[in-house]
């Protein structure tokens, strides 16, 4: 058995009842209310115990209780008539457990024993009622900021109704960790309160306040906090408390869904030391082995479709096939399909409809479609089903968060031969494309980590640090999940400029899902150079100069790059990379030709902002 | 004579010849030519140069220069040649001055001896060519990270063509100040760069690369700085180097013209003890002296003329004037005028026709509404002129950067005889106002530093600091502005959240200024009580179990605010503001009763939350 599964109220955008809504649909089973969501609601507290049992939600906890202990008279005694008014409060409510959180006011005396005097007297009244009181250290709190300094309050307190509360943004933001906590009794751990959050060299406060992140987005160790914790005994709720600018912005369900998905990971990730009642009876399926992408899908009309055709043909695209039943055309050029969906009454039609010509679905090799899917249905992204024509293969496809499809294909096995007649292939004058690359998506605004968890949890991706590329009107943030054997590569660029320029060329697509794909290539000069009529992006000759000054290159090979308005990037390893990109395809999305050399593992990053202003050159003409 | 006034291109948003003509345009002198800007840019550095010249701007410096200095070998040797094609690039572009920033590589070598030696060998390949070498210390710089140390290399080297560059940030982010800059020889020092930043507790990388500000925005001590090095002897160019994501992304010629804005009042403040051959001959015309609000006025037609006359009136605004050739109603009650302006093919119409019933103008009562005129447009804020109708009193203005217009009236003066036909007044069935409180603009996001910058500069308003106010669907970021006397306060209000909820709320007014007035009333409960058909917004009962709970009020008080739906709040010193809303009129804007006791001196933003959330249910409504 798993433990119960909460969320606190403040993680969520909207009204009280909308946030229980969403966290009851999804899933939970607790919450915990917020004391500012419950003020702010024109309902009774006995209205929202209701609402909340009618959900099959338990309200976990009502917190927080601030800037309680170790006051000075005459503040003690308006704490602790205070303290009163909160269990009306929580009886009305219906939980019995309240957070105080350690004080943060500068008139906090430094005697811990004056502190556990007053949580004491307060858990003695709370017990009167039947009532609990769990006490928390803030990271930032004035007197006590480490769980160790609470947990020493507590022994001193010593009532059976007054027990320790652990945050692991509180522990981790500071370096902390539970080592010793085995030595506190588990009936003492009242409850536990789970946060991830990146890495920032930032106060403490406004990091808590604005940029926690569900775990598994972030970069602090919390599968860790958890097993050492579960090991200390603890079986209480797993609760998320995130505050965070973007998800309180964002539609309730999505951050609900999230949520949830971040704990089953979890769930997953300390399995094999966590003791075994406090883990689901079955384990995950295993995240699938991938082999790179079989074929990326664009929808589009039948204009399009020709255009696309057209555009694509001048990198050696070649019509390949053609679908059975459907208006479905396969390209391809060496190692690379791509396929282009104009059947009306699809999903791709659908996306067509709302963003013109755009990617409509992805299709992954995997090493297991069945496991692959049964994975994404227990981290709640379910199966979805494109109709097919009779004696036609039924591919499994889950949806991306933005509804893009992401088709699960049995690695090695041949897709084309039953749904398509296939073509004859001519020699192409275009030396052979090796793959897909890497293909880069443009999210709107709040959306990063809610991808960056799906990949994560879904495929077994690994997020690479975020990249902040600026362009000419404002600034692209950038960060790349990627399989660990490097055959699936998925930038993920947000702007934070929506209005003008290349910040507007980015949101264009944003929902609209991919934004550029690019083609490996064993030689990108050479492809280039064979493509005369495909439409390269121009590049300032500035730019070469710079080149020349910064790598030292020899003039013959300055001059072959920017004769194929090639960039070029080196790492700091001596591995190198060559690459050009592709006019856009009305105004919609563009292609890159890659050449990686010498293990190179970026993506040409310092030549974000030259590509970034030749686009912006473009679309002004 | 000041200095000459120069500008980083950097600092600015769009492709390089866009931010040219924005710095020529608004009046700057000179230009920084930021790196990447020229590399991304598909004109050559010849064009470039011409295009400056052409503009009348002075190319002062080419920069940055980066990880040169004190590198091993084979790199050291590269680093030379590089340095050599940037001078062919400097000589192209008509500079002679290129900036070199302390070298951040891990493999910089910590030899001061090192640093001189290549700089000197720089500088004397630099001289060959008659170029000049800058070098500063970055604040994140590997070995070099403050300007003493920066100097110390300069003075190792000992080469004409080799100086020193300061920057206000680099220096003062770190905590550093000049001290000692008087015992280098002013020949010494090339070139002298500014910005001001907020204080944030943040790696100094990021804080610099996202949040500078103008001076005057921000909180770093910029003019003791700059008096600091005019005493030490700088006689160049006195320019700005802002990394700010919001300006990039923002309109260019608006920044362009705060950032000048920034250095005309920046001049001003150094003048008393800066040498006087740095300052303008004449100072600035000192800062009006403020006695609050005269009127506010609304754009309105007809209808809405009619139906905001019965909203207001349910609050004892009565009609009190017509105007004598115009469609424009005076509503009075106690020390408030509002204007009700539906005068056809008026900037009132014109404001009505963008944005529906809005604030459009705002009269200060100030010592000499000439001298104030004169300050305004000595910082690039241009008289505006109504047109007034024949024997009508012609009544000084300006336009807010929201195009809002700000009257200026002379203070004790009588403006309605002369243009209103005024009515006598009835005895008021509800106490009489004190006068305007305050009054909220909402700003679209990346408006907040500009909208400071004006009001600090023109009416010597002092800024606040930003306090953050979490709303139901996201967060909203409030600085107020407030006049040393504190009779004109003005909390300027930004929504992160553009989609939803209270952020649409918020940003339905960006742009269009006002989104609410307080009135100060002397005693809230009694107002609100003689007022029952003012349309209050609801307070939930759980805001006033909390307020007892917090508070400890008297059960009577308590109960008093609780059926006015007043608000409460108390400071730290016992100063304590009662206060309560109306509705949204049409959606749009309200009003706000607000009394002040003891002293308090701020806007009950615990409140906001309970507000937003209101507001929102009403919205669903």
């Amino acid at each position: 058995m798993p433990l119960p599964k909460s969320i606190a109220t403040v993680c969520l955008s909207g009204a009280l009842p909308d946030k229980l809504e969403a966290a009851a649909l999804v899933g939970f089973q607790g919450v915990e209310i917020f004391e500012n969501d419950l003020l702010t609601y024109d309902g009774s507290p006995e209205e929202v115990g209701r609402m909340c049992r009618d959900l099959g939600l338990d309200v976990a906890i009502y917190q927080p209780f601030r800037d309680f202990e170790a006051m000075p008279e005459p503040q003690r005694r308006r704490n602790l008539d205070r303290a009163e008014r909160k269990f009306d409060t929580m009886q009305a409510l219906g939980t019995d457990l309240i957070l105080v959180c350690s004080n943060t006011q500068p008139a906090t005396l430094p005697e811990p024993e004056r502190a556990a005097a007053d949580l004491r007297e307060m858990a003695e009244r709370a017990a009167q009622r039947g009532l609990r009181v769990g006490y928390e250290a803030l990271a930032w709190g004035k007197q006590v900021s480490l769980w160790r300094q609470a947990w020493d309050i507590v022994r001193l307190a010593d009532h059976p109704a007054l027990g320790l509360i652990l945050d692991s943004f509180h522990s981790l933001s500071r370096g902390d960790d539970l080592a010793g906590l085995d030595r506190v009794p588990a009936e003492k751990l009242f409850f536990l309160q789970l946060a991830d959050a990146p890495k920032l060299s930032m106060d403490v406060l406004s990091w808590s306040r604005h940029f926690r992140l569900f775990p598994g987005q972030g970069e602090l160790p919390v599968a860790g906090f958890l097993r050492d914790i579960l090991r200390a005994g603890y079986r209480g709720p797993v609760s998320l408390e995130i505050f965070n600018d973007e998800f309180r912005a964002a539609p309730v369900r999505r951050i609900a869904r999230d949520a949830l998905r971040s704990l089953i990971l979890l769930d997953d990730a300390v399995r094999a030391e966590a003791p075994p009642e406090t883990v689901p009876a079955q384990p995950l399926p295993a995240a699938p082995m991938l082999s790179g992408l079989e074929f990326v899908e664009f929808a589009v009309d039948e204009a399009a479709r020709e255009q696309l055709g057209g555009f694509l043909g001048t990198l050696g695209f070649r019509r390949a096939g053609q679908h059975r039943s459907k208006a479905v055309e396969l390209l391809r050029q060496g190692g690379v399909n791509l396929v282009l969906n104009s059947e009306p009454d699809s999903a791709a039609a659908e996306r067509f409809e709302m963003f013109g010509p755009a990617v409509c679905a992805m299709a992954l090799r995997v090493d297991d479609p069945a496991r692959a899917l049964a994975r994404a249905q227990s981290l709640l992204s379910p199966a979805w089903q494109e109709r097919v024509g009779e004696g036609e293969q039924r591919i499994p496809a889950i949806r991306a968060p933005d509804g893009t499809l992401i088709y699960l294909v049995q690695s090695g096995s041949d897709i084309w031969a039953d749904d398509f007649h296939l073509l004859p292939g001519a020699a192409p004058a275009v030396p052979p494309l090796a793959g897909i690359d890497h293909v880069v998506q443009a999210l709107a605004p709040g959306h990063l980590d809610g991808f960056v968890l799906f990949y994560r949890a879904v495929f077994g991706l690994e997020p690479e640090p975020v990249f902040e590329l600026p362009d000419p009107f404002g600034i692209v943030r950038s960060r790349t999940l990627a399989s660990p054997e490097r055959s699936l590569r998925l930038p993920l660029n947000v702007s934070e400029s929506r209005q003008t320029g290349t910040g507007r060329f980015v949101s264009a697509y944003a929902g609209a899902g991919v934004h550029h794909i690019a083609f490996a290539a064993p030689d990108a000069a050479a492809l280039v150079a064979a493509a005369p009529d495909a439409p390269m992006l121009e590049i300032p000759e500035n730019y070469y100069d710079d080149l020349a000054a910064r790598f030292g290159l020899p003039d013959e090979e300055l001059a072959a790059l920017q004769v194929g308005h090639l960039l070029y990037d080196r790492d700091a390893q001596g591995g190198s990379f060559v690459h050009a990109y592709t006019h856009a395809f009305q105004d919609r999305f563009f292609f890159e030709v890659v050449e990686r050399r010498g293990g190179y593992d970026q993506y040409g990053a310092p030549n974000a902002a030259v590509r970034m202003a030749a686009q912006a050159r473009r679309q002004k003409k």
